[in-house]
């Protein structure tokens, strides 16, 4: 597996990781930032953006451009790759695993964004007990099992092609009227164009609530551009479902830091920028620790 | 007195008073920003801005002039006055005191900048104990008794004038090296140029060490452009020479806010904006709540 190091790496990038890693840049820190398919897609569709000092009405696009140029000024290299998971290793410094790759960085920064709008009702209960982000992983448990898959991000077809060859049933959930690439599906797997209401069961999942039916299955793949962020990073504590932060946007994992919308409300430009630099300044001086 | 009404009163109008200013305005708040004699000379003055995203190596000039004129397309009112003091009045109504013109507002948001730096040694233990900032309002005070006056801002020559009328000496300190104006001060005020170094007494202030030489000296009258938060609003709490304020950027006295470097470091663009827009955000939802 390929490796990189760097001294910050900073996952997500709408403006609070792109105002992170562009502060850590001037900070003389070598920084690699991790984001999406499509840099801050919020943004990319905010027709007219009022109050973002000192650039005033200004479209979302043109505004997105200008803060990608930020960081490709300062030659920040930018991996649109889905980040599957932080982990602190020996000496301090953490693997941050995307794709085939994992980067190692002395210190991170998590930048993902608005995550619990997105959540499914009874879906952070059934993490772990039914519910799972990833079919390579917990597929196999699912052998002989009725599966479904939701489609919120690309790959979803991959997963769902690989589960059914060993499931009894997959269900290809591609939202209600949201188009959703199905291209190159398997035979076999049905496609479902509906909303999902709520995940149930008693200790264990047995049934996904549809707006306009049931489907009584054991596993539930969910597949979203967006992240939870303590699944991302084991042990990182949450409040009121945001990453919970001090005054410093510290986390409760030495060297881990959070900003913008993913630390709370409210969820707006200026603040995730002035978030991503205080918390890029702090870990500068985290990684400029003595000793 | 003239008085203005408004919803909300922005005391300094640097990038975080002009970015809560510009946040209030969006959201339909009337807004009255009031700013030093020249709004952010620290920007003004810096040579060239790395980190604001979205306005990457920028001259501090134009990104003043940028902040500024974004407050300007959304017709905010920016008075440059020195606000003396904010108090709080029946029915919830906040009076802001600058001048000769009161400005009566639902909510208040101080962004008055970096103050700590500026205190002398001693500063805070003598307040009220002979030291004062208003010649005006504490002069009498201190009839036929020696004074000095730190000349920081315009407007000590006046009050050293005033002072002289009644006063047995009149000492005027108008600072090692820097330039300021001694221009119309009555003859009998002794010039010093040097450095001030700390106040000393034992309860009440007798002494004002200075680089070069000592004054004995009863009263010391401070003029500068930066603020004393507390000094400004009765009650205000500090922590570590910051105004304490919460995650939603709000201080200890309902309806009062707080952003950007008087609220803590780092002292930083984004982070002030960023700040303004919160507690503009969470000032509105204040002028709006219930009852």
């Amino acid at each position: 597996m390929d490796k990189e190091n760097y001294d910050l790496a900073v996952i997500g990038c709408g403006p609070a990781g792109l105002s992170a890693a562009v502060n850590a840049r001037v900070r003389k820190k070598s920084v690699i930032l991790l984001g999406g398919e499509l840099c801050t897609p919020k943004l990319q569709k905010s027709p007219l953006v009022s109050n973002y000092l000192g650039l005033p009405e200004i479209r979302g696009s043109e505004l997105r451009e200008k803060f990608l140029e930020h960081a490709r000024l300062l030659d920040i290299p930018i991996q649109q790759v889905k980040v599957e998971s932080v982990s602190p290793g020996n000496g301090g410094v953490f693997s941050v695993q995307a794709g085939k790759k994992a980067y190692q960085a002395g210190a991170v920064i998590i930048a993902t964004g608005v995550t619990v709008n997105e959540l499914f009702k009874g879906e952070r209960e059934f993490t772990g007990k039914g519910i799972s982000y990833c079919a390579t992983c917990d597929g196999p448990l699912f052998k002989d099992k009725d599966v479904a898959v939701f489609a919120g991000a690309s790959g979803a077809v991959e997963e769902a092609n690989y589960l059914a060859a060993f499931c009894r049933k997959v269900y290809f959930i591609a939202g209600a009227g949201q188009r959703s690439d199905v291209d190159g599906l398997k035979p076999g797997i049905e496609v479902i164009h509906d909303q999902v209401l709520a995940v149930k069961g008693n200790d264990f999942l047995s049934l996904i609530q549809l707006e306009g039916r049931e489907l009584p299955v054991q596993g539930f793949f969910i597949y979203r551009d967006t992240y939870l962020p303590d699944r991302l990073l084991e042990g990182l504590v949450l409040e009121d479902n945001h990453i919970r932060v001090d005054h410093d946007y510290k986390t409760n994992i030495p060297g881990v830091y959070a900003a913008g919308d993913c630390t709370g409300k409210p969820y707006q430009l200026a603040k995730a920028a002035g978030e991503g630099q205080v918390a890029a300044l702090n870990a500068v001086q985290y990684l400029d620790r003595p000793g």
